[in-house]
């Protein structure tokens, strides 16, 4: 059965490995089976970064970039821009009413992100009620599908939450519930092994790294601190080199065999970082090659995000006539 | 010196008297000398009515038709509708990331009417957010002077704390400023002296009311209680009649005269009562007449909504476009 997929990226950064393992790949594989749209989310961008739009503007382009350089291909998936779409405003202005202001206090994902971001009492309004304009996208695509991890499921409830309401006020089905798609695997720790991987915190690697910058980053990884000779038994749970190896090498049956070498003793660091870096080299030489490729025809990037775009505009534009419609506020249309 | 003024009503409910005396009198003299857009605000309208859209999109043709009967004209001033022009949700979505939460509480006026409306914990995320979706269509028009009451000075500082915000974060000066245009009169009160004309209450008197209902109105409004005989000397401070005369009677030597008569004793309700009735008999029967031609024709209403709309869709586009300019997220235009 096809899917309709909606998910995306805050263009805050270039990518890195852990979209690649959290998101792109799959990303990759469900174009082939599913209609999906890949959105870049500048607005969203935005909410936590009002004062800084360069952020935002400078790296719209990076993010297209990357998409088309892990593989994602504008003739399966359509890619295109959060504020190229005005029906996800408009949705959003409608729905931001069928919602109570405690209700998107309680919201779990953005309450520990506002403690996260550390925003207290200077929490713009526009990150408070960003989980509305998540479901003005989501349901602006009819999005039967939307991956995510554990953590933003409260996103897809909160979504659907005003597809019910608004359904029951107007008294027919105009807005589709969405189910989660959650990915298999966990989010991908940083190099150093503290938290998530983020461009931030400066433990991670880009999806454009250069071959010396990878292998940089794999010999300075985390591994067993007690790991002091090679004969030494060393541990694999909390090894950032496993940990990677479980990721990113293919051949499963290897690393586990490494994995019970490397607990016995007798397994040097360097060997795993060797593997493991040939394997990021191998992932990231076509990845690097294409991204430079498509960062070097600007042109090319925004014709493909225009015209991602313009579909993308027909689809939520059909959604927002319908909301409008069963709302009896399509009085007439503009020209 | 010409302004650029921008003014409208919720789409809650056709117009009364208060809203006669209160702005759209104004209006009908602004147009001669400033550029004025006029919109209905059937957005703002639906911030507390989202589980009753129907009570807006049923009366956004009504607002249309008191517009014109009162004298608004259509090639004077722009008549828009605020759903049909997507510039005020993108700017509201820009502004959002612009003002806090904590800010958006303290607000004075959505205090009062919080506790006016009797919201305490369901309060709607759009009726938090609606000064943040005003200062979008003030500044969508670039309006220099607003009319408002003093309950509203609020809405208007909030909108230009977001206009100096916006300014200097993209440091140049894209938007504008505007000014409160206070009006000389307070507001009507209503015809029992309880608080404002409103619909709700019962305590009005419609623009396009009969003859025989303007009649019985002013028979039933509340006057001075202890003036039980005619000789008795009466009240004028609180006394409705008088409130009344002082708002739609043009002869105010004649209202002076008669307030002294009346304070001396020896003048009936029923006297003032019948000159009050004239006067609004005067008044509202050519409007009463221009609002049913008007309101028979729907398709003629829609027109001249949708011209406006129009020129407003313009003019807010345009805003709009040097605002994602600013921002650096005006890569690409869609057909």
């Amino acid at each position: 059965m096809s899917y309709t997929i909606l998910t995306g990226d805050r263009a805050t950064g270039s990518l890195h490995l852990g979209h690649y393992v959290g998101s792109l790949r799959q990303r990759v594989e469900l174009q082939h089976h599913h209609q999906q749209t890949v959105m870049v989310a500048d607005l969203q961008g935005l909410t936590d970064n009002g004062s800084n739009p360069q952020k935002i503007s400078a790296n719209v382009l990076n993010v297209v970039a990357d998409y088309l350089a892990v593989g994602i291909d504008p003739a399966k998936t359509t890619l295109c821009l959060q504020s190229a779409l005005p029906a996800l405003a408009e949705l959003t202005m409608y729905y931001l009413n069928l919602v109570t202001v405690a209700r998107l206090e309680r919201n779990p994902t953005v309450k520990s992100e506002i403690i996260e971001k550390d925003f207290s009492r200077s929490l713009p309004a526009g990150f408070l009620i960003y989980p509305v304009s998540q479901a003005a996208d989501i349901t602006a695509f009819g999005a039967t599908h939307v991956p995510v991890g554990e953590d933003q499921l409260p996103m897809l409830e909160q979504t659907n939450e005003i597809v019910r309401r608004f359904n029951r006020i107007v008294d027919r089905e105009v807005l589709v519930e969405c189910q989660p798609l959650l990915s298999r695997v966990g989010r991908l720790p940083g190099l150093d092994g503290q938290g998530k991987m983020s461009k931030s915190r400066g433990n991670t690697i880009m999806l454009g790294a250069s071959a010396d910058e990878v292998h940089k980053a794999v010999m300075s990884m985390f591994t067993d601190p007690n790991h002091l000779n090679v004969s030494d038994p060393g541990q694999v749970e909390g090894n950032m080199v496993f940990t990677y190896l479980d990721a990113f090498c293919e051949d499963a049956a290897l690393v586990a065999q490494l994995k019970d070498h490397y607990r016995q003793g007798g397994l040097g660091d360097v060997k795993i970082k060797r593997l493991l870096e040939d394997c990021l080299q191998t992932l990231l030489e076509p990845i690097r090659t294409r991204r430079a490729e498509f960062s070097a025809d600007k042109g090319e990037l925004m014709r493909i995000l225009r015209e991602g775009s313009q579909r993308a505009n027909q689809v939520t534009q059909g959604t927002l006539a319908q909301v409008k419609s069963a709302l009896g506020l399509d009085f007439f249309a503009l020209d």
